[in-house]
């Protein structure tokens, strides 16, 4: 199981996208909240078992496996007590304070995202920086979008440095892979827009309507979004420079887009 | 000339807040674009000054210089070639490619700060990540914001990790460092609005009039503004929270309200 670990910290092989370690009790308190994230194995400490919190997040993580549904592959937990050296392998900082899981995240295809109200999806498309990943991730979560999309040429959603970048909302909304074509697909057959936000585009973030079935797209921080995916675009959009910055980066861009639709669905008095 | 460098890398005594180095051809180009900085001396190693770019730099820097204003501090900038050793120990980046220049900003007062429309100012109260200053810099001059107003307990507006993060925009904005009380006394007799944002307040970013003039405060990390600044403050607003996420970081949310104001005052048909 150690190596096995070892083998999804790495992300190699099969566990690729689809699993990944939480480190630390504030992490993985989300990470039990979340209807998402299945916890398959929890390595902890001798002293975090004994401890009082320890026990009680232990106990959290089992109660959520007797609730799961099988069907997702939500079984119980597997837990097991590790000595502190080889906690510290398998974590990625310095301090994982006593206790370290594997956690997957069944969602697998578009199809499976429940909407709330008007479909609002957002697409990541090339988010090289780790950093902005977790920081589009953490917005769409703020904004209230129902998923996050991400296509090829992303870095891994799931690597350590996004997961801290998202201040635990990774866990408050599905993330599902896909590919331009397919995503366009999807959203013509769902009825939804797909708007990519592109700094060489003529309208303005805020003459188009977000108050629709609408899947919203940032692109490469160097290249912005991909040929494919602008030659399927409903509309492209732009935030208006007005003083003499060159730009805004990728992650400000999408937390203004994001907000812009925010502010349409809830609060023009519509 | 080079020891004095070294005492404002450092920060100390009377250059603390006012005048800084910069780094490389790019960011330097920026600051002789900018009317708000004065370049007074430069270091550059002989392979820079042999090459063609190299000289043409200079020669714009010289340029400058016999353009400024005396009565600002402007006069011709010192150029020192010096070795590369040299150079490497006044850069905070491993390769400043060249080039090392001392720039001070002159602007001192709120006084100072010249108005395109309707006033609107950024006020900083207590960031203390240069990386998040830096990002509100960036914002505030992409939203066209006329200056930024620096407030006790900020990091340092103008320490390499700053600079680097404003990519370019300190240059093109006045900087200024105030105080709470000084601050809502320049607004009160200016008749400018002062709203803080405030995680803890009730009024929504979207209900607020950002077409009046107005400076738009953000403050600490962990604590959000002061208690003096609330106290003189003519209104609070939030950025709401429709997900789970517990909240925006304090670059995101100011990057949310400085557009809000963009697309009152630009957007909005009135």
């Amino acid at each position: 199981m150690i190596k096995e670990a070892l083998r999804i910290r790495e992300k190699r092989g099969k566990y690729r996208n689809t699993a990944f370690l939480v480190e630390g009790p504030h992490l993985l308190d989300t990470a039990i909240s979340s209807p998402h994230a299945v916890i398959k194995r929890v390595f902890f400490t001798g002293d975090f078992g004994g401890r009082g919190e320890g026990q009680q997040l232990l106990r959290r993580i089992v109660q959520k496996g007797d609730a799961g549904d099988p069907g997702r592959g939500e079984r119980e937990a597997v837990l097991l007590e590790v000595p502190e050296a080889l906690l510290s392998l398998l974590a990625d900082t310095e301090t994982p304070q006593g206790i370290v899981a594997l956690v997957s995240y069944p969602v697998a295809a578009l199809g499976d995202i429940a909407f709330r109200d008007a479909p609002f999806l957002v697409v990541c498309d090339g988010i090289r920086d780790p950093g902005n990943l977790g920081t589009i991730i953490r917005a769409a979560d703020a904004a209230g979008a129902d998923g996050v999309v991400v296509l090829p040429g992303s870095c891994d959603a799931f690597m350590p440095k996004t997961v801290r970048a998202t201040a635990g909302s990774l866990f408050s909304l599905p993330v599902v892979h896909s590919a331009p074509g397919a995503l366009a697909d999807y959203c013509e057959s769902a009825g939804i827009a797909l708007v990519v936000a592109d700094v060489r585009a003529a309208m303005p973030v805020y003459a188009f309507d977000f108050v629709r079935p609408v899947a919203v797209a940032f692109g490469n921080e160097a290249h912005g979004p991909g040929k494919e995916l602008i030659a399927r675009a409903t509309e492209r959009v732009k935030i208006p420079i007005i003083g003499k910055a060159e730009s805004l980066n990728v992650a400000m861009s999408a937390t203004v887009c994001l907000y812009e639709a925010v502010r349409q669905r809830r609060f023009s008095g519509g």
